[in-house]
């Protein structure tokens, strides 16, 4: 195991808090990315609201709010996408501009001290603070906080406090919407840049034209619409201040704000709070939007801030009570997984089934498109924090069902093919060589929808929208399928497995054997349906126009997929060809030489054995009981040792085999590792945003992998180790109904139901009853089981 | 065998002319392209000089003449290229404008009749002739002629008659030099439309500031500067009249012309000559090409339309002479072949090593670059015709080595890589699943410095030039192969053979193969020099730097190159894995789906054993004696049966097989289909340019396809055989000195030297002496062979 990369630690390390002191303007945007604030509807980076002339990127955006761009290509081939969905950047509702004795603070320009950037876990909130130092020798203190809302989404709230240090006056704010944001990566993408390159003109990456704008009573509000994809956003903000102020109103093109002054007074606190509501629609209305978001805003025209905040954190503090990892001993790693869980949360928490799960949070690249991670890595989390957003994920996909049938179509398959990287239910990303063929999204969402009938088992659900999806997919990759001349086996030809660094494969395993899954559970429920609900089944056929040789086909389909696998060593083969591969020293590439897609041509990665990511292995982590533990043990030293770790999905996925093959440092060093990626910018591209998938996979890195939990088995299973260094550990899963604690040391683990029933569940593979009463099992060391 | 494909008469069928009779405005593009004139220097279209406003490209084109542009991709890699050089459209030097009672002649608005437009193929000019009725129903018939010095490539002549045929009066002319002329590629390339969509505006499509414009004494002359790539062209002419003219001046921004009356007589011709000079350099210094612009112009300044045209048809004699093919009993094909060899040798007739075949001729498709198709379908052609031609080829390629060193690092190669598509040495195409994925380009060159070195035995290039270039593809390749961790073979990873449908395969077998060829014959170049060069031998060595393990590692490379062949069938698999792909039933796919681009989604065509164009089958014509005629026929049934001949390369190498399998007629249609590619319009895309490297087949279909020549032995040898609706054929090859006449009957073929010494070479396995004195020798059956 080598992991090529470095930290760059840079925030100071706490359990629940993440902390900059002192600031760096080269680490400006990492430090926006790692203190963003969000809540699923909206989200901000951390950047200075007062306006500041250094390099930083003002992220301001609204998940599934997006524009359409154009997609170039050398040469359009047919099925080729030529524009597609991205998230833009919108409207910096943090406005605010502060001067005094005519200088204008911007920490690019003036004398400053004591600075300090906190972001509180437990609250979700972001404190800045520091001291001014004007020309005139004038001290000032001054603290900036907010937070979006997670109850009332809606609603982003900020507060500046000021504090006047050596001196009595006046000074001059101005708050305000500014709808003059630049999207940057409408300037291209560039994969050995890292991110978009900022050659182009500034005008090209604003997509704001502005409809109105007008102050309503103590309301000031904006409302601009996109270029291409008919979305008004409506933008509005009130003041509340401890001093009686006049503000004058001060209009530009696309901006509104309110321009007052304060009274300062040497060592005593005066501050403002900003309650901004936001509101955007699809409409083509411009009256209609309006009113709506000033009804919106006029909704929330009594909150004030501490109110607001008060509602914010008792949400929080049930997520926390209900999600968080205690780590003991390990502060690092402590503070890890509880950024990552924050990362997530603030990401998507459920509050609608028409967002999902933005695969990087608080930046540009990836166009705030979802991927394959949604199911495989977020969804898990989810069901076991509260299986309605589980659901909730699922029926997203669902409510796309009609364009994924489009979807399909554009590149000649049948039935649905949920696209790779979505925002709009199409494929919104023009790098077909990897969207186009990593066909195992529908896989990924089959998987979840298996999944989720398993853990939480909601056969409403499964027998009405899982049972539609399933058929159509089944149909999609059965249409893609083909059958070998040589020996009549069935596969997958032409295809990218999860594996990136090999392309237009055949019988890349991890899809063919997903594929024979879903084929099988698809027949595993008709045949279920049939007996327990047979009007529904009946509906679901004809919805679908089932053919009636479509089952036996997907059953032949399914019995006769190749799964390639050498019997001797019990290796399976990746793809077709892959054990021919020149095999290539990954761990000994150079680290001047990562990450590879950086360093080397494009072209030249393709031709080894080096792999990306997991692929394979995903298999016995989904599957568990599929596979022998020498199984399990040859193909995670075979492939780990071809593995470049590339992508930040694959740590985590390591972290919880290499756990349960008894190898607990290089387990704990995966761990270590995804838990930190963006903290410690490992890929030096957090500045881009934070990894929210991986963020995922931190948390399952915890439970299934020192937990050693499995969902395959009729029951949940549970298998806890615990790594040398830590002193213990303690987790919280909701399995039909009841909140069950897992808390472990070298000693035991001990096992109880927080809330709700008593539950079944295998633990060190015995059947036992977890209830409000601890359970104490003696912790094993799995690696003499070996 | 099926085509899918069908053809589109419309020109009339004769020996020596392509005639248009009557026109259709829908066949303008088509019509444009097939009366394209040229001479290796530039390039017209048969486009209306007085003006068109019906739909129809105005193309002007000098080889090599180049601009950058931008190559967009949905998200760029490690090196991609960012900007390629294309050769845009340029000046109109025919441009005429003609008026008559205020009337504008324009076909596309006027009333006319009798309209005409011939090619002359012996003589290579175009003339059109019509009868224009104005309005004013004055009747006046009208000739245009034209044609492309072949001998002073810097002059285009242009001549045109006025016949009034009811009126006496005066008309008025406008003849000049426009530079307003729109290079439509640059709108971009849309493989689902065929051509470059015309959405953008008209700006971006002209590319050219003008920088100078005067008439000096009878010259009339402009120069302008293309955007990026720094080139200047000038461009002038003189007016010859037959009655006095007083021309007055006229300029516009991008343009100078003369304005001028001539006096018509009823019945009696009055006509006016233009001569054109053109020259072009890329330089900085405006005064310094202006005057050697000007300095051309006065070099022509007695030349009349006659005088030159004699020139011209001198040379074109001598070509016909050489190089003509007679068939008797087929008119069609007689005329597909010769217009053929005219489509080549417009395109190229070795004027200079810097300039190369351009793929398509008189069009903009394909950005006027040069692929393999120069060095495997075109060069043969030449070393036949006059091997100094050959030389300036390969010299070309030379020319451009330090380019090929540039491009192979690029990519992360060692030595050199050729591109695949080349207008300035470096790769011009950002299709990189394509250009950078086929590194046959290599092999190519390879192969036609080993065909060189075998049929012209000139050791002066091969031991300087040759050896160098070599040496340094050796070293590329070497640096893109892998070895098999599973049994220790060579090959190459990662890669796309000839044939276009399949993508980033292993092992691909003419890949392979090729490449084993190349590093022995270079290791057996290496020892013949040591012997017969020492001297070069050493300079070799150190040009290229070689390592003293490279050779050792070369050899070891040919020995375990990996070949897959089944010894069952004797078939050689196309790559590894191809056996396995599904099956596809490619001659019963419907017409309504070819081509196969166009129709189905790009990612679909590569996951069955479907194959666009010969990869294998080339091998058993460049090598014809590495293969029993048993193989033969075993693999040319078995790919040919999966085989869309969508590539227009793809039926002239079919034709070639067939006939050497006596499936006569099979090649018949081949090669009749190869013959009338363009001038029938097989692919419906001729509008786009004339297919020069499939035009090259075409001889190649006659010569070694009926004419059964063979290069691979020690001798020439030749097997002719006879199609059965062909009363007879005869063709000539220029060989070791000798013109080579074969005739060949249902009986007999006869075979003497024309021209030079006897010569050697093998007539149906025998070794037979060809001398002045007519050899006869009885016509065979291959089929009966078998």
């Amino acid at each position: 195991m080598h992991l090529f990369k470095t930290s760059e630690k840079y925030f100071t390390v706490d359990p629940w808090t993440v902390v900059e002191k002192g600031f760096a303007p080269a680490k400006q945007r990492l430090a926006e990315s790692i203190f963003s604030v969000a809540n699923e509807f909206m989200c901000v980076r951390g950047y200075f609201e007062e306006g500041y002339s250094g390099d930083h990127l003002l992220g301001s955006y609204f998940s599934q709010l997006y524009d359409m761009t154009d997609i170039k290509y050398p040469q359009v081939f047919k099925g080729f996408i030529t524009e597609g969905a991205t998230m833009i950047n919108t409207v910096d509702w943090l406005y605010t501009r502060i001067s005094l004795d005519g200088e204008e603070l911007d920490l690019g320009k003036v004398k400053f001290s004591d600075f300090r950037r906190t972001l509180d876990l437990k609250n979700a909130t972001l404190k800045r603070e520091f001291i001014w130092t004007t020309a005139t020798q004038k001290r000032l203190r001054i603290t900036f906080l907010r937070f979006t809302n997670i109850v009332h989404t809606a609603m982003g709230c900020q507060r500046i406090i000021l504090e006047p240090l050596n001196f009595c006056g006046e000074i001059k704010i101005c708050s305000g919407l500014d709808f003059d944001t630049l999207y940057e990566l409408a300037a291209g993408w560039d994969q050995t840049q890292g991110t978009g390159s900022r050659s182009e003109q500034n005008h090209d990456l604003n997509f704001w034209t502005c409809e109105r704008r007008q102050k309503t009573k103590d309301i000031w509000a904006i409302q601009a619409r996109t270029r291409r994809s008919g979305i008004k956003l409506f933008s509005s903000f009130r003041l509340v201040s401890d001093q009686v102020i006049t503000p004058e109103t001060v209009e530009r093109e696309k901006f509104i704000g309110a321009e007052f002054s304060l009274q300062l007074t040497e060592n005593q606190v005066a501050s403002f709070d900003k309650i901004a509501v936001n509101h955007w629609e699809q409409a083509n209305d411009v009256e209609q939007v309006w009113s709506a978001g000033l009804n919106r805003a006029q909704k929330y025209g009594e909150a004030t801030y501490d109110a607001t905040l008060e509602e914010h954190s008792r949400h929080w503090a049930d997520f926390w009570r209900r999600m968080d990892v205690e780590i003991e001993g390990d502060p690092e790693l402590q503070q890890g997984v509880r950024y990552s869980l924050y990362a997530l949360y603030i990401n998507y928490h459920g509050e609608s089934e028409r967002r999902n799960v933005l695969c990087k949070l608080g930046g540009e690249v990836y166009n705030g498109v979802n991927f394959w991670d949604t199911e495989i890595y977020c969804h898990r989390l989810y069901m076991f924090l509260n299986p309605e957003i589980a659901r909730k994920l699922l029926m997203y996909r669902y409510h796309y069902l009609p364009k994924a049938l489009e979807n399909a179509k554009r590149v000649d398959l049948e039935g649905a093919r949920y696209p790779f990287a979505t925002l709009t239910g199409v494929e919104e990303m023009g790098t077909w060589q990897h969207v186009e063929l990593e066909i195992h999204q529908n896989e990924a969402i089959y998987y979840a929808i298996w999944h989720y009938d398993k853990v939480c088992g909601d056969k409403e659900f499964l027998y009405n929208e899982g049972i539609e999806m399933l058929l159509q997919m089944c149909r999609c990759m059965a249409s893609w399928g083909g059958w070998s001349p040589k020996n009549g086996d069935f596969g997958f030809y032409g295809v990218m497995g999860p594996d990136e660094f090999h392309m237009m494969v055949n019988h890349n395993c991890y899809t063919n054997y997903l594929g024979k899954k879903m084929f099988n559970y698809t027949l595993e429920v008709l045949e279920e349906m049939r007996r327990e609900a047979p009007e529904l089944y009946e509906l679901a056929l004809a919805k679908a126009e089932l053919r009636p040789e479509e089952p036996a086909e997907w059953r032949r389909m399914a019995e006769k997929m190749r799964i390639l696998k050498d019997e001797a060593t019990g290796i399976y083969e990746q793809h077709d060809g892959y054990f021919d591969l020149p095999h290539l020293d990954v761990k000994n590439i150079p680290v001047s030489q990562i990450p590879i897609y950086k360093h080397w041509a494009y072209i030249k990665i393709f031709r080894f054995n080096m792999i990306k990511q997991p692929d394979f292995l995903n298999l016995p982590y989904f599957f568990s009981r599929d596979f022998t533990m020498a199984e399990k043990k040859a193909n995670y030293e075979f492939y780990e040792a071809r593995t470049s770790h590339e992508s930040s999905l694959s740590p985590s996925l390591h972290a919880i085999l290499a756990a349960e093959l008894g190898k607990l440092e290089e387990s704990y060093h995966f761990l270590a590792y995804a838990a930190r990626l963006d903290l410690d910018n490992y890929n030096r591209n957090t500045e881009q945003g934070i990894h929210s998938s991986s963020a995922a996979g931190v948390w399952a890195g915890v439970v299934s992998g020192f937990g050693g939990l499995r969902t395959d088995g009729a029951v949940l299973t549970l298998n806890p180790t615990i790594p040398a260094s830590w002193k213990s550990y303690g987790f919280k899963i909701f399995y039909r109904g009841a909140l069950i604690e897992v808390k472990v040391n070298h000693d035991e683990a001990i096992f109880r139901a927080l809330e709700g029933p008593s539950v079944q569940v295998g633990i060190y593979d015995q059947s036992c009853q977890i209830t409000a009463e601890p359970l104490s099992v003696k912790v094993k060391n799995h690696s003499s089981e070996i």
